[in-house]
C-alpha cells in the first residue's frame, strides 16, 4: 500500500541521481528499484524510473510532491508519480476476435494484471456474455457510415476523465484524431505484423504474398499516423512455405496476445515514457 | 559418392509420389529422404526433393535421367539432378565488412558447408591477405563511377560459366540486371534488416529511428528490384532503446552472418526451390 | 470428410516409399502430403505419415486397409489409419492451476484442436463452473491417500475405451502404472521444466536455486519412470536474477500451455510416433 | 579514457543509491549508468554497478578510492573500481575445437571485446599458426597422465599473476583445484549443454539419447565442483528427430561460441557478481 513509482525526463547534467535519491532518502522513502537512461551524457535527455516505498504514503505523497518541485525546477525535469495501490482503468475495445481480449482477462484474473478492467467496448455483441461473466460491464456501440460520430461520441462519453488506458484488442475500427487527443500515449493497439512492414490491412496476406520467414506482432501507442506510433514491443514467430494464410492467422494469435499483454502490463506498471516517438521501456 | 539429390516442380496431380518412387525402386536407388510440397491438392503446384543413393552413380546417372524425361514429360515436370560429389563452386562477393565472409569460411573449412569457395570478390584490397591464406583466390577490381561497366565486364569473365552460386557478403555496391541475367536464382544477398521493412541504404539508422523492438537480417534471391527478390531465410534479435545505431550494427552482425550461412547452406545442398518470387524450403 | 492419416514404422529398406504410394494411388487415393525419415538408411528404422483423400473413405476404407495388410507383411510394417474426421475423445485432469485447462478449451473453442472434450477430471472442485460453461462434463475425484485406489477406479471407469488421450494439464498427483498400462503413449503430461533438468517437484525452485537463466517446459508421454517418458515438444524462455520463484512460476505459466497445446495439437493430428523412448514428430 | 566502473555489494538498507550518487557527484564524477538489484528490499543484499567519467582518472582515482572508504566501511561494502583503459588480460585455454577460440579472436580483432588477449595455452599444437598469425603467444603444454603435474605448474608460471581472466574455450582437461584457487571466480567455461542438464561427458550424446527438442551451451565460472559453477549465460536452439548426434554438435558448436563470448564480454565489462554461486547479470 506504501509503495510508488516516478518517471522522471530531463535534459541530461550531472547530479540529477545524487539529488533524487538523497531527496528520497531524507524523506524516509526506501528505494526498491531504481532504472535510468540517457541518450547522450553529453547533451541527451535523461530518463529515470524509481520504485520505492514511503510510510503512510497516502498522507506523505503531497508533500513529497510539493518538496520534489524543487528539484524538478532546478533540473528542468517533466515528472510523475504514481501510487501503486491506485490502479489503472482500462477500457478494453473489441471487435470480432477474442483471443487477445480472453489472453488479458485470464492474466487479469491470475491476478498478472495489476488494474481495474473498467469496462469493455464493442461494435459487436458477440461477447457480452463472455465480458459480464467476469463481471465487467460491456458496452456494445455499433459503428456504421451513419453513426460513426455517434458512436464515437458514447465511446468519449464513457471513457474520457473515467478510464487511464484504451486498450485496442483487435478492434478494428479507426480512432479519429480528436478521440486519440483525449488519451495521448494512452492508447495501445496490436498491429498483427512486424511494423513497419506490413502496415494496413490484412497484414498476413502480405505477409504471406511476400513469403516472409517469420511473421510477427507490434504492440505500439496509437497517434494520428496509422501504425506509425512509438513501439511498445515486438515479437515474432517461425513460418514457413507450408502455411497459408489462414495458418499465419492462428498461429499469429499466440504472438499477437503475447506482445499485447506484455504491453498493457509495462504500461500499468509506469514502466514506459515516451520520447520522440519511440519508448523508452524499463523492463 | 553415390548420393544424388532431384528437385521437381509441376502441375498437382494424382500419382506423382508413386510414379517418380516406382521409377527410383526400380532404377535400384534407395531413397534417403523425400520431402513434398504442394499449393493445392486441387489445381495447384506440386514440389518434391528427393535424395537417394545409386550404385555406381556416375555411371548410372545419364541412363537414369534419359528415362525419367518420359514421366517427366507426363507430369509436365520441371526437374533436375545433382550429384552431390559434384560441390556447387561460390563465387563471394565482399566489401569492408569481413563478419559474413569471414563465417563463410570456417563453416567451409570446418566442413559445414560442402561447396568449392572458386574466388573472392571484392572492391577493395584488405581482405585479399586472409583469403589466401585459405587457399583461395582474390580478386580485387575496384568500383568507381568511371569504372563500373569495366568491373562488371571483368565480374562477369571471371564468374560466368564458371561459378554456380554468387553470394553477396556484404558486398557494397548494386548489381546490374545484366549480370543478374546470368544468375537467375543463383545469386543471395544479405540484407541488413527484417524486409520488407527497412529496404535500401542504411537500415540500422532506419531501425534506430523507427523504435523496433528487434532487428533482423534477411537472406534473399537477387532480382532486379532492390531487396525484393525470393526471401530464403530470415531471423531476429532483442535490442531496446539503449542501444544506439552502432550497437545495432555490431549486434546485427551476428545474425546477418548465421542467415547467410543457413541461406548458402540450403542453396549448396540443393534445397532450395523459387516459386512466384517466393521460396520452397526442404529443410 | 474423405481424408485419412496413415502412420507406418517398418525396418528400412528398398522400396517402401515406392509401394505404399503406387498402393494408394492405384486405389484412387490423392496424397496431400507425405513425410518420412529413417534413423540409418542401411540397417535402421523407417517411420512415415502419409496424409491422403479418399473418395467415399468410410465405406472405402475397409476395404484398403484389408488389402494393405499384404504391403505391410512383406515389409514387416506397423501401422494404422485415422479416418480424420473421427476426432480423437480428450479427458483433461487438472488441480488447481488452470492456465493449461484454459489454453486447451480456447484453442478448442478456436478450432485450433480438432478433437472431442470428452471431460475434465479434477482432484479438486474449483472448476467445475468454467468447464460447465464450455458444456464439457466435469468429474470431482477427489485424491487422499485414503481414497487413492478408488479414485483411480472411477478415473478408470470413466476413461478406458472411452477415450484416445488422458492429457494431464498440470494434474498434481501421481499416475500409476496401472493406469498407464491401459494409455500406452496416450497421456500426454507437462512438466515445467527443461527436461531433463529439474525432474520431480518444484522445478521452478530447483531452477531458482541453480541459478539458469532460461526457464522451459516438456511436454512427454507419461511411462512408468517419474518425467522420463519421450519428449514431444519443449521451450524455454530467458529469465535473470531478478526474477524469483513467483516470477519464474508465472512466466513459465506462458511456455507451459503454448508447449502443451502444441504437444496435444501433434498427437491428435497422427503426427507423433513413439521409438525408443523418443519421438519421431512429423510436423 | 576517464572511464570507471564500481561494483558493490553489501546488505541492503536505506540510503545507499543516495550516499554513493552523492558521493561521486561531489567528487564531479558524471554517472553514465546505474543499475541495482536487491534480493529483498527489507534485509537482503544490495548489488550496485556503476559508470562514470571522471576527469583525469588516472590521477584523482586513487583519492576517491581512499575517500569512499568510509562510505564503503559505513554500509559494510564489499566494492571494486575498475578504470576501463586497464583491458583486463585474457589466457584462452583450447584443445582440438576451434570454434570457440575463433569466435573470440574475430570479436577481439572486430572491436567488440575490449580486452587484451595475452596467450592461447593448448595441450595440441594445432592452432599455433593461427594464433600466432593474430599477434597472439601460443603455448603448447602437452598434457598426459605423467605430465600432468608439470604442465599444470607451467600454466601456472605462465598465468598466476599476468592474467586476469583464464576461458576454457573447449578445452577439455580437468582443470584441478589447486589452479582454480588462483582464479577464484576468473575462470569461465563454456559447458556444451543446458546445465544442469546433461553435466559432464559427451552431453550431446546424452542429449540424442534422451531425445530433447532443444540443444544447448552454458557458460559458468569454473568451481571445484565440476559443471556445478555459477551460471553466467545460456542458449538453445531447436533440433528435432532428424538431427543424429553429429549434427547435433555440429549445430551446438553455434551457441556454444556465442555463449561463450557474451560470458567474456560481460566479464570484461565488469558486469558480474557472483553471490551464493549464482551470477547477477548487470546487462
Amino acid at each position: 500500500a506504501n509503495r510508488a513509482r516516478m518517471l522522471i525526463s530531463c535534459p541530461d547534467r550531472p547530479g540529477i541521481v545524487a539529488a533524487v535519491s538523497q531527496f528520497l532518502y531524507e524523506k524516509g522513502a526506501n528505494i526498491l528499484q531504481s532504472d535510468q537512461y540517457t541518450t547522450d551524457p553529453a547533451s541527451g535527455m535523461f530518463f529515470m524510473r524509481i520504485a520505492f516505498d514511503l510510510g503512510n504514503l497516502e498522507q506523505n505523497l503531497p508533500a513529497l510532491q510539493e518538496d520534489f518541485a524543487r528539484i524538478a525546477d532546478r533540473f528542468e525535469m517533466r515528472w510523475s508519480v504514481y501510487r501503486a495501490v491506485r490502479r489503472k482503468r482500462l477500457a478494453i475495445f473489441v471487435s470480432r476476435e477474442d483471443h487477445c481480449l480472453l489472453e488479458l482477462l485470464w492474466q487479469w484474473q491470475a491476478g498478472d494484471l495489476d488494474a481495474e478492467i473498467s469496462m469493455v467496448v464493442s461494435n459487436h455483441d458477440d461477447m457480452r456474455g463472455l465480458v459480464e461473466s467476469f463481471g465487467i460491464p460491456f458496452h456494445h456501440i455499433p459503428v456504421t457510415p451513419e453513426t460513426k460520430a455517434e458512436a464515437e461520441r458514447r465511446q468519449l462519453e464513457l471513457t474520457a476523465g473515467k478510464v487511464d488506458l484504451v486498450i485496442l484488442a483487435r478492434y478494428m475500427q479507426i480512432i479519429t484524431p480528436k478521440f486519440i487527443e483525449h488519451f495521448t500515449n494512452r492508447i495501445i493497439n496490436i498491429h498483427h505484423s512486424f511494423l513497419p512492414a506490413f502496415v494496413g490491412g490484412k497484414p498476413y496476406h502480405q505477409a504471406y504474398d511476400r513469403g516472409v520467414k517469420l511473421i510477427g506482432a507490434t504492440a505500439h501507442y496509437v497517434t494520428a499516423e496509422l501504425d506509425a506510433g512509438p513501439i511498445i514491443e515486438q515479437d515474432v514467430q517461425r513460418v514457413s512455405h507450408r502455411n497459408n494464410v489462414d495458418e499465419l492467422k492462428r498461429m499469429g494469435r499466440h504472438i499477437e496476445r503475447i506482445v499485447l499483454a506484455r504491453a498493457v502490463k509495462w504500461h500499468i506498471e509506469d514502466r514506459l515514457v515516451v520520447y520522440q516517438n519511440k519508448t523508452v521501456a524499463f523492463i
